[in-house]
């Protein structure tokens, strides 16, 4: 269960007793700050057994130094933090690319050498953790999936508040302390997670306490925050809702034990604050007022401890801390000798024995088994209950295979399945969205939640309450953040979004897709839930928000990222988006991207169908078609005159009308209509897990008919995954071309030569023999009148026809 | 000249004395607010000269009243600021959903009539203004380009700040007032804008004045920031460096004129402090400390003035109000009835006249001419001065033709001409990095100017200033956003990102490319200066930061727009970088994305070749390859056995090494060299104003031998652009394919199939008859030999072995 997290194991109450000395917080801080430094520079000669030569030093000094004793003094106090009041504790490391220290300290956890054998905690160990890093096969040089304890990569900054928060949500009594750096603090995504304690519980959920780290500098430049009077950060904070506890230290020369007094002291208040916070939301206070949140100020030297002045330029406490302040190492006997006497200021001679391991009086620190930061469950553990699904046949919508076409809303229908995958998972499931929940016609689900809401409530407000499993805020960044939060710390979720809007978060995709790439080669990390995401109020419908509403690229950036990770679903009908949904919940460690429409459109398939459809992801639709002799079983024992494919719920009502039209001006004609839900299965199969076998797709798609590709988004995407089939040379693709506007559905469809007309006529051009057939000439004219009739009268009356809107399928 | 911007015709002194009385104020809003509400309902009968009947409403009703009468409130109480104080102001709208509002009052000031001639101040011209707004064939919903006085558009929220921002830099004089919806600021950047003061000089800049407008909700939720105690608010915005100013009012049925009177009064306010601040900093006051800026929050009912209960549900003052607040007026009589007492409760027969022209007394309200907020030239009038641009030869590195491939670094040769275009064009052309300007290499920039900085200065600064051309926060929103504001306002400027985090503002990228689709459309709106990209620390240099910084994907987002607008070049060298720099800041109305190495890299051709190279776009690199017969001026005299295309300058190298590997071991095999710096030639004529016309294309990369393609991007980009080629299908590329690590610069392209010897193998493995040849074993061997010593050498190293990094060509 969620709540127990950190509190299992060999680890908590006997632990809480004890009380650590500054001393040993102090030699644990050296201690990682040696090994940090040791990382950075060293692949041999660990302990300084003998003086440094440039044959110990690596020929490539990559890393970054300036926050790493920032991040390990934080650490240490948290250890001291957990081991005196066994509270169970998540880091997350907005400056993840200081990642010699979080290594460091999970080594001195004793976590690193679990979890990779070979990295022992001895000399060679210690040997073998140096020269691993940032090193061709060894680790990277930010905190990455292959960090024990860590959820956040330090590569792309932003997202450490909103991974901290989604990590405290439905994580009743877990602590996850948050650094923020000060650059990390100038991005827009971290600039709107100051405010998520607005949805935070503090009696259901845990809590977050964000440490801003201000050393001051970024790469090259002073940061904004550590350059403004300190009474306006302190009105910053608390205009954020929180309450700061201010540690400045380790300027001119300053005694450390100093600066670990203060720092001790503002940890425990944060911790005892957090206590109380809880404690009295559970007694009440929380339904009258939310509570002010502790927030840690830090602000030491850039590069504490490390090299002052380098070659007449102040290094220390400036940006040329950033990342290695000695760079000359290998060259300069100098740099050389700085470097030895930089390393030796730790006395590493007291802090680990002759054999290399860290000496006794560092055990004071570590907490016991699940509760050391590195170790915990909750960053690590993988999914902590697998999702009750729902059976989805009661939702299903009726839909008679005799007359098939009747008007649904597919969000809608999806919505009542939703509500009770939530009902049946209240505690680590969770909804989130860019205040376009209802808009993406979800509103089903507060029939058993609410949205969480920790500011004020008023009497005319609907859904919202102090526990709720839906989220939202206008911030695409951060529902994506909150999700993956809460994803990689083992629970389950769903983001909706306005289609063109995903856009906004497609850095997070990628980091996140890159994320499970790397995780997939992470034997210790266990599988977490896949990242889900709903796009509706697509491209095809924006018929009052018109061009800048209108992007269906996200899909681009999607099929980028590796095979293993990515799949695309869209379901042209609201059972098939029942069938899809009850998938995707059911996977891990992927992303799926889900499109499907929310505004009424024809129904095609019953449920049984839907489910078959989707479990073979692209199939024939032969009573759309108009092919004799076509046999479900051996779909190549025929061969059609032409192919209309199409994926996408507008896309396939035009291809469905455009085979209707066919059948009624050429009725020789043999038309196979293929309608594709899992777009991935057009890629080749040595390309994707999904892809669909050649003598398969062959079979489908025939090896030399024409292809009329009907497609929701850009067109280059179908030809991108289908360029190595056989019939690639007949296949012609329409789909979006950018070409959008305030205006009708059909003007739409039109605008972009999607519409059935124009699909009718690209088949019957492409097949060979039917030149001057009048069948031709008549859908021609038809076409022609359709442009100019369907727009004069949305010019006119505002909205499309009636031959349009009232068009009807009929079986033929 | 920028600084005389708005203060030009016959505006200006002669209108500041008046004052204007606060019932024309309440006039202009109710007549903005009839009008809005006009442009929601009415297809007729805009004066309501006979009862409304279902006919006179359009069938399908569209837009967001909620927003509206906000906005209109703060258009007519600006305009009453500008009449009497005769302060250049432009009028940023955040809100921009709120279209119709923003379409009122340029319709009120004069100025649509003006631009739109059909579209008169007259009876005719209402009943058209209500009828085009969110119809088929008429106008968009939200501000946007075809908005007078607009810079941003109302769908994609969050970028109302920067751009505010980018629109004061350099507009000393002006004020940018700038509605921020309670919505919108919950966005990222909009959060990370309130500190873009920081880069704002008050004597040289022009001063942004944030209006917070509070109406409680967005689409369906009530906003955060009206829902905290107003006391953390003011700490909020005064952490932000603001002083707020409250202005709160409308509920309760309270009198207008009492609002409108507080709303005067904060605006005057704010006014005479924006007025003093400059005063101040003139005298001296800036260099001591920054000035504390007036941000006015105004709480108000969303859609305030509007029905108040409809069908028993609370509309007026909750988020029932967003957009349509009666949604029955065509079947519902009593719907109906609401609609003609809302559009009569405005009393219109005191607003306009018989002929439904705005009564006189409105004018007192008017600014004159570029007065108008909807007039100025800052958002209209496109470049205010065209760039001076400096000479690119004295910055060229020496390539000697007979001993190609020295070192050299593109981006640092780059900077000292961009130093001097920044020397050349101090008050109009601004360099914008998220931190990464001398990471970039670009510090040569500091020769001539500093970066922008508002905040403390500290002696040990570096290039830090009160003013200067640079400006520098760790968000690549805020950059971009700045940047757009510039551009859109008539100036130049460039950004530069690392490759891989430019994702992040990939949804900004497409906003503002659909922003210049559109406004390419729009007759009245000036020219812009491109925007353009500076990417660098690319894909496949990243040997320390890893997977997280390794991503080409922009392009793919990029090219998915319409080819009027963008262009993408990859110069795979510095005086190719040079001479591609000097093109794109000779463009207009087009985002150019450049991406180009930092690191030391092969030189391959002299100043004249790479203009030639440029203007052609692609060409044949003769002196790489082995093609006996090659004729310059007619590429299709000879057949080559195999093309080795390229572009990007890592994979160009791969591919020059790779000729030179045929040459030693095929010496008889004909290769020819193909370098692509402007990837938009690749694409079809007809689909890319770049795209090379058939013959050309085919001329170079033949009709039918191999085509070996090493491309910097993902291997797809290059089949989406040259898939309608006739030799499409003997292209094969290599890319990246998502595989990457923290690692040597060689076993990134090794890991990605990319490496010479790969391009080499797969040269010969496709040309017919070669099978056999000793030369192909060598080559197999060597590769074979390369993978297992390259990688044994980098893991045990650290870095790649000499017979890579000391490989040099020779012509052979």
């Amino acid at each position: 269960m969620a709540g127990a997290v950190g509190q299992g194991g060999d680890s908590g109450i006997d632990a809480a007793a004890a009380s650590v000395a500054l001393e040993v917080v102090d030699a644990w801080w050296r201690a990682a700050n040696y090994l940090s430094v040791g990382q950075i520079y060293l692949m041999d000669d660990p302990l300084l057994d003998e003086p440094l030569t440039p044959e110990h030093i690596k020929p490539r000094l990559l890393g970054h130094w300036g926050t790493s004793p920032g991040l390990s003094l934080v650490y240490a106090h948290l250890n001291r933090a957990i081991v005196e009041r066994g509270t169970p504790t998540l880091y997350v490391c907005g400056p993840g690319h200081g990642g010699p220290a979080m290594v460091a300290n999970t080594w001195l956890d004793g976590t690193y050498s679990e979890l990779f054998p070979t990295v022992t905690a001895d000399r060679e160990g210690m040997r073998r953790l140096f020269r691993q890093f940032s090193f061709p096969g060894g680790i990277p040089s930010h905190a990455a999936p292959e960090t024990p304890g860590s959820i956040n990569e330090g590569g792309e900054l932003g997202y450490s508040l909103m991974h901290a928060y989604g990590a405290a949500l439905d994580n009743p009594g877990l602590v996850v302390a948050c650094v923020i750096g000060d650059g990390e603090a100038e991005t827009g995504p971290l600039a709107a997670s100051w405010r998520a304690h607005a949805f935070l519980n503090p009696v259901t959920d845990g809590a977050v306490l964000p440490i801003l780290h201000l050393n001051g500098y970024k790469i090259a430049n002073p940061t904004l925050l550590a350059r403004i009077p300190e009474s306006e950060l302190v009105e910053f904070l608390r205009g954020n809702g929180y309450e700061p506890l201010l540690v400045t230290g380790g300027f001119d020369d300053e005694d450390h034990l100093a600066v670990h007094a203060r720092m001790a002291d503002a940890i425990d208040v944060a911790y005892e604050r957090l206590a109380d916070i809880r404690a009295d939301a559970a007694a009440g206070a929380f339904h009258r007022r939310p509570p002010r949140w502790p927030a840690i100020v830090l602000r030491t030297p850039k590069g504490w401890t490390g090299p002052g002045v380098v070659d007449g330029v102040q290094v220390e406490g400036t940006f040329h801390a950033h990342q290695v302040p000695l760079a000359g190492v290998r060259e300069n006997t100098e740099h050389l000798a700085m470097l030895e006497a930089w390393l030796r200021s730790y006395r590493p001679e007291e802090l680990f024995d002759a054999d290399g391991r860290p000496v006794p009086e560092l055990d004071a620190l570590r907490p016991r088994g699940d509760l050391r930061m590195s170790a915990t469950p909750v960053a690590n553990g993988g999914i902590v209950r697998p999702l009750v699904l729902p059976d989805s046949a009661p939702f299903a919508v009726e839909v008679d295979p005799g007359a098939r076409g009747a008007s649904g809303e597919a969000t809608s229908v999806f919505a009542r399945w939703l509500a009770e995958l939530m009902r049946d998972n209240p505690d680590d499931m969770r909804l989130f969205g860019p205040d376009e929940v209802l808009s993406n016609r979800l509103g089903a689900v507060f029939d058993v939640t609410d949205r969480a809401w920790a500011a004020e409530v008023r009497p005319l407000d609907e859904h919202l309450a102090r526990s709720g499993s839906v989220i939202e805020a206008l911030s695409e960044h951060l529902m994506q953040g909150l999700l993956e939060g809460y994803l990689l710390t083992g629970r389950h979720g769903l983001i909706t979004s306005y289609e063109a809007f995903v856009h906004i978060v497609d850095s997070m995709f990628n980091q996140h897709a890159k994320w499970l790439e790397s995780a997939n080669d992470v034997a210790w990390r266990g599988d977490v839930a896949s990242l889900n995401y709903l796009l509706s109020s697509h491209v095809w419908r924006q018929d009052h928000n018109g061009f800048s509403h209108q992007d269906p690229g996200f899909l681009n950036v999607v099929v980028n990222k590796q095979a293993a990770v990515v799949r695309v679903y869209l379901p042209p009908d609201a059972n098939t988006l029942l069938a899809v949904a009850r998938h995707v919940f059911d996977t891990q460690n992927r992303v799926n991207v889900v499109v499907a429409g929310k505004q009424p459109h024809p129904q095609w398939l019953t449920a049984e169908e839907a489910e078959a459809h989707v479990t073979a992801g692209l199939g024939v639709w032969a009573w759309a078609g108009s092919e004799p002799g076509f046999d479900a079983v051996d779909p190549a024992a025929s061969v059609p005159d032409v192919v209309l494919a199409c994926a996408g719920d507008v896309p396939t009502l035009e291809t469905i009308a455009a085979a209707q039209l066919l059948r009624d001006r050429l009725p020789g004609l043999a038309v196979r209509v293929v309608n594709v839900v899992d777009l991935m299965r057009l890629q080749d199969p040595s390309h994707h897990p999904h892809g669909l076998p050649d003598r398969e797709f062959d079979a489908i798609f025939t090896r030399a008919s024409p292809v009329i590709f009907a497609f929701h988004g850009y067109p280059s995407l179908i030809h991108q995954l289908a360029y190595r089939r056989t019939n690639h040379k007949n296949l012609h693709v329409r789909g979006f071309i950018e070409r959008g506007t305030t205006t009708t559905p059909f003007d739409m469809v039109h605008l972009n030569d999607l519409d059935r007309y124009r699909l009718a006529l690209d088949a019957v051009r492409r097949v060979p023999g039917l030149a001057g057939e009048p069948g031709i000439a008549e859908i021609a004219d038809e076409w022609h009148a359709a442009r100019a009739v369907a727009r004069d009268h949305a010019y006119e009356h505002g909205e499309d026809p009636e031959w349009i809107t009232g068009w009807e399928f009929s079986a033929g």
